[in-house]
């Protein structure tokens, strides 16, 4: 027994949310010892329940951890738990962002853990709920290839597919590339249908023909049916959606790349939010682009 | 010999270009009575030479055929040869119009011809010069359900995937949003490049990430490689694809229709065909998004 | 009394609208022989109680004219009005249509015109209902400078501004940059007005330090109130500017020039117009960016 | 004469660039004792011979001002400046941060600085290099009403308009507004000299009428001769109008307004800032759009 739990390292895990409660729970499966924090007690009584152990503040949780993962909502939230995170660690610990953050504000995270002798990577996922559920995320990784070789024991427990994209930052600009090709893909495909129906097209029938050509995606195969049913049950919700947008204008500003449809549909979104959509489904800018055609049925 | 020849509809084949040339071949291969008219002779004996019939002009074409199929290149086209169609039709006849036009040119075909009594479907067709060769082309096709079943045979001698999409002009919309997602598509596609490039992402990994989750498109798997080499040799010229854009933007205003990312890339298209690009590939999108971002090398 | 009447040529006014039953009164006021034809016969009578003269027929109007004045709806309107007086003109008539079409139709026109030894104007104006009844409308005129001159009596009648800014369809592009600058223009006042509100800004007076500098315009002077008060009673409507819109397009198009504002405004004019705004002054074009800033009071 | 130094406050001026240094010589001209501060010497020195004092610290400078005045570049600038500020601050006095920042940083930076009991008003102006050697810029303050009237004779002595425009915070969005509209209509006036310029038209006689009607403009009256000689000389450089464009969209997002053509046009500005051409005047918008459209001479 006490073999096993040497053979593995320990991972402090702090940000127990919707998507951290569960990679934390497959971490334990996977043998790992976690220990976990979040700011409410219950999320780590529930990790504690499923073999994992809790601890009181990241201080603690950072103490004897070999592995120390964040999974935080946004970019402040981030810089603030890695300046403690910082004051605590000890030299030689791999520290791994999970968040969905800003790239500079990761490549600044870098550098700062670097003064202190820290390895950190950036590491973004996508997947969703489900995903975090069944451990089988897309993993995108930035930092130096001998500290993504330390940590693939640790995202092989959460993710399937596991790719080092490049140096600080890289793992965050490919999750924001990945935001702005869904955005774009999605109102696309909310533009076709409202322009498919409205010559009378049988919606279904149109729609395969366009999946089976270069005009194919997944968005396509995936969103379809709820713009056709238009159930904009969540999904992936605008709100996460128009953060995420947000992270793509800023980085792709501070980069001098210019992003026309990317900057055009970051505004659709950001109506859709403004208006109090921020709870629907991202295909529910197929709403907004309706609306704006005078389609509304209510 | 004569029974098999009787057993075949007569088909009028009016031009025979780039795409025309290839699907009169495999019309004449699978069994039709092929004539063909073409404005440069050469065309004609093409046809001749692989087993089909020549017509000196469009009025003896027609005369004899169960079938007329105009393959043009824009919508002043079709209108002046279906014109010269209808003046030399009979009643019964079916004509099936494949080239890519507006819908609202096809639905007012379709309403003149209904006069004269002859059939008409608008049947635009996607896969390039490559799928006309190996008539394996998708098919989107609008009119009557009758007239869809009856032209059935020609499709298949044709195309792969076949599809009756709605009444008249119901293949175009079809097409023309077809047209208006890739053209997105790819400049979704452009934008990410470069955004990852500037960041120093591994590029072929980074698509390959994206390339596995809801970012994933055809577009991708397909148009990586040139965007990944600046290999810009079409393919499908910026030109065609200018046409096109010129057809989804005023069937949408027709229609009521809002698409901003679809006008916003009809604009960046139409400054790549300004600037004199229109030979390129549509991949060449990148090339602009490139020099936007003050990112060129040259 | 008779020699003065000899002394003013006969003017054939074709279309007595809104814009045009004012004009032709001022040409009457102005001493011209003033023979008009419209549509709907009670606007010819009312050009006659005003002094004019009416005739039942394009034919009859332009039979003895020495000049010819159109002034219609929209180019396929003038484009069908011009090939009848073409059939019943005579060499040495001029020609002016002063309707805003699409400027390749004037250019068309022209060339037709030549032809048959008719000279033509394109002469659109600015200023609406008030400017017409008032005789103070800018005229934008394209043609040949000796066109020009010789119609200058005219242009003076109804106009107060009166350029010659360049050859056949120069009139029309100058307005079609007209339409463009003011769309644009009030949709920037429209996110400025939105924005400033939303911090809590006193209106009237942060638009009164705009006003004053560098984002001072017309549009901010005139249109302004109206959107404080939100009262879009027209003024100009959005449906006339939605169609002004589709000629700057298909003008800028055509010339391959790329209006990325331009374009962008057309949309949202389509839109307003697609949910049934079209009747609302364009300075509406405050209500859609209020809704989708999230905020409508009704 | 001591008499009327006493009867004058004291002023620390903090920042003596380009738009600092003759606004505190301003004051000086008007009566007030000017301490001044800059990171460069040179800069204090030359307050000191207009007649100013100088001072080696933010500390030193702020120490016996009645008011604080602080000019600086961007948002990072300010908050750090202005921290030091309030720790060497004493109740009840003023501060007027005259920069050009994001309203939300001047949100924050009253909240702070009344919590040790000092006024603050954000002030920033327009006018340019001229209008701050000139002493008539126009300054739009945002701030309770008592301390915009305590810093009226501040206002005096470097503005001509001079206006109260609502709460902390507005100021800067009335700015940012200004910026807003600006960008805009110089674009708006770009595509429209292209698009004139490409039909053949006369440039000055159709900018002429332009002027004259609803699309009149102050950037129309002010920027058409730098269009049509492409003398692209600052005047206000594209690299401060990217700065502030950056402001713009980050407040309407952060406002959540949507600015579907100042989105736009930020991303035409940040192309040119990209590619190199960032010290040009922001007229060189018509450059941009002349590449884009094929019209490139060089």
């Amino acid at each position: 027994m006490s073999t096993e739990s040497n053979s593995k390292p320990t991972v402090a895990f702090i940000g127990l949310g919707i998507m951290g409660a569960p990679m934390a729970a497959n971490l334990v499966k996977a043998g790992f010892d976690v220990v976990g924090y979040n700011r409410s007690e219950a999320a780590v009584q529930a990790l504690v329940a499923q073999g994992g152990r809790g601890a009181g503040s990241t201080a603690e949780a950072v103490r004897d951890a070999d592995i120390v993962i964040t999974m935080l909502p946004d970019s402040p939230d981030v810089e603030q738990v890695i300046t403690s995170v910082l004051e605590h660690s000890h030299p030689g610990q791999l520290v791994i962002d999970m968040s969905t953050i800003r790239p500079d504000v990761s490549r600044s995270i870098a550098a700062a853990a670097a003064k202190v002798g820290v390895r950190v990577l950036d590491a973004p996922v996508s997947g969703g709920e489900a995903g975090a559920i069944e451990g089988n995320l897309s993993i995108m990784v930035g930092g130096a290839e001998a500290d993504f070789e330390a940590a693939r024991p640790v995202f092989e427990a959460v993710g399937s597919t596991i790719v080092h994209v490049g140096p600080h930052g890289a793992g965050q600009t490919v999750k924001a590339a990945n935001q702005l090709i869904v955005a774009g893909n999605i109102q696309l495909l909310a533009e076709a249908v409202v322009f498919l129906e409205s010559a009378g097209v049988d919606l279904e029938r149109g729609l395969r023909v366009l999946g089976g050509g270069l005009a194919g995606s997944t968005v396509l195969n995936r969103k379809s049916e709820a713009m056709r049913t238009r159930n904009f049950a969540p999904g992936f919700r605008l709100a996460l959606h128009h953060k995420d947008m947000g992270i793509v204008t800023a980085a792709a500003r501070e980069a001098g790349v210019v992003i026309p449809l990317g900057s055009a549909v970051a505004q659709l979104i950001g109506a859709l939010v403004a208006r109090g959509d921020g709870q629907l489904d991202h295909s529910a800018l197929l709403k907004l682009t309706e609306e704006l055609s005078g389609r509304t049925t209510d």
